[in-house]
């Protein structure tokens, strides 16, 4: 399962009321954030998620009410112990503008790992990178400024067939880590059985003492995982419903309000209520959180119905929002045995 | 007049409920910041001062919690208009750091005048920044990387002699420019009298159709103004009395509770309650404010007597903490024609 909590919603301008735009992704330990404006770190503790987990923070671009808390963060992490490496991610010029902050942010006490994405390059389509179980992917979203969206992938793997399992003759101390990905040697002496097909089974050539079984073979096709997207700072692009296609859950801006705006929309690379509306349809995401709220918008919740009336499972943010998005049926990750 | 208000109050870490530590001095339309961490401009919103008007902004030292708010603080002045050049303040090397902070803060409708300050140089005696009315002054404070305390003083023009300018001869009209500590000259045909002695009044050799007065001959002595010192992130320095002596307000940190915590104190560069209040004591200032208090001080107010037990005027600060600080006597700079 993945818990989401998105602390902030603020766009641009961080707000007494309202902090700026974050989320934070959770599972099994591993936490994962998606932009650090100035202040994020107090959003975190006010919503109480906590820093030392943050394996990897994600930067959509380097305008600063998307990345101008990174030095405060990351001493932060440091003063509560944290010693693993964090991993930031960013658009080409990360490691430039890592430079400039970090000149504040001296004597961390971990190393930083920086992964650098071109949103014009080939390689964004192929590329990712893992934050525990969760799988980062970046797309190109399109902004007055390089910018980047996200999608947060929970990869499920097929249903254990024990009865395959089984049939095969494999003893039952090697099932969970066939079912955990693992390929396995199995020796003659383990009472593998004449029962054994071919199956999914090869033997190994060079050490006749044994067979082994790759987890194809006792495992059913991959199952529906848990995928979330976001991306704000951006117009509508394709790659939102593409990468979005049935998302449990889509995070998008909605900077302004009402299609009254969109020339403004336009102007400043951002999307409305509508059109993020219209997007989370196109991909037939289960759920839209609208998000990156322009200061001058004093309640967003009033405009709820100019997105509702396009995509009706639509949420309209707050700081400390949250949600559980569990798998659709019982997680094969724990052992069956 | 001088308007103080201390906006946030925390140390290290923002919190929460309580701000980073960060003072706003106003002084007839020109306000001046120093310490800018991450949150702060915030902080100024909540306390209902404004940035527009902030025309020199002074760094204490380069921990990212006196100065990681710099970016949004002056991409949001920008954002509500602002064109005329704002000076940034701070010791050796600040170039270098806002050549990296600046770095998320492009296309800012404003210049940067930026004055380095060497605390160990020779120079941090006499030079002083302007900001309207108010005079700003450096003193190198001992942390644990360079740092500066700074003096803020409002210098007060003695009283405008009105019976000395009629001795003299000197037209009304020329009263206020003298007043306000221009020399000016009198031409023959303005009606001086021969009742004009030689007193402040010097024949101007080249035109000798016109007598020339300085203030100094219709001025009394100067007299008090106002002063307030400001130090956080230091051990107790000298400079603090003998620059804060008789200060109307001295601003320092009590980065810890009691003397208790003198190692930590001693070993992180920071002052006590009981520090601070030695050092107000022996300035013989007026009224102490206590600030950057460690996040481990829930409730700083539950120690205020471990201060006011040596210095009986000491407040201990909270977020929005304000005074107006006056002359102690009737302003001379208003005109008293």
């Amino acid at each position: 399962m993945l818990d989401v909590c998105l602390a902030g919603t603020a766009g641009m301008v961080p707000l007494p009321n309202r902090w700026l735009t974050t989320l934070y992704a959770s599972c099994e330990g591993s936490s994962l954030l998606i932009d650090c404006g100035e202040g994020t770190q107090i959003a975190l503790a006010e919503s109480g998620l906590r820093l030392k987990p943050i394996d990897v923070i994600c930067i959509t671009h380097f305008h600063a009410d998307h990345i101008a808390g990174l030095p405060g963060l990351l001493l932060s992490m440091g003063n509560i112990g944290r010693t693993d490496p964090v991993t930031i991610v960013g658009p080409s010029g990360l490691r430039h503008v890592l430079q400039g902050l970090l000149v504040i942010a001296g004597g961390l006490p971990f190393d930083i790992g920086v992964v650098e994405i071109d949103p014009d390059g080939d390689e964004i389509r192929n590329g990712f990178v893992q934050c525990g179980r969760m799988l980062i992917k970046a797309f190109a979203a399109d902004h007055v400024i390089p910018c980047l969206g996200y999608t947060v992938e929970i990869k499920r793997p097929g249903m254990f067939l024990a009865d395959k399992a089984e049939a095969l003759g494999i003893p039952k101390e090697y099932w969970s880590r066939l079912q955990h990905g693992e390929t396995v040697t199995v020796p003659s002496s383990a009472g593998l059985t004449s029962a054994a097909g071919p199956d999914g089974r090869t033997v190994d050539a060079a050490h006749t003492s044994g067979t082994t079984f790759m987890p194809s073979a006792v495992m059913g096709p991959e199952r529906r995982g848990i995928k979330i997207l976001y991306s704000t700072d951006t117009r509508p692009v394709p790659e939102m419903a593409e990468l979005g296609r049935g998302a449990d859950l889509m995070i998008l801006e909605g900077n302004y309000e009402s299609d009254e705006q969109i020339d403004k929309a336009i102007e400043w690379g951002h999307m409305t209520f509508p059109e993020a509306a219209e997007t989370a349809s196109d991909a037939g995401a289960q759920e839209l959180w609208l998000t990156h709220f322009s200061q001058s918008i004093e309640d967003p919740e009033n405009f709820a119905d100019n997105a509702r009336a396009i995509f009706r499972n639509t949420v309209v943010g707050h700081d400390g929002l949250r949600k559980t998005i569990d798998f659709k049926d019982p997680d094969p990750s724990v052992p069956q045995e």
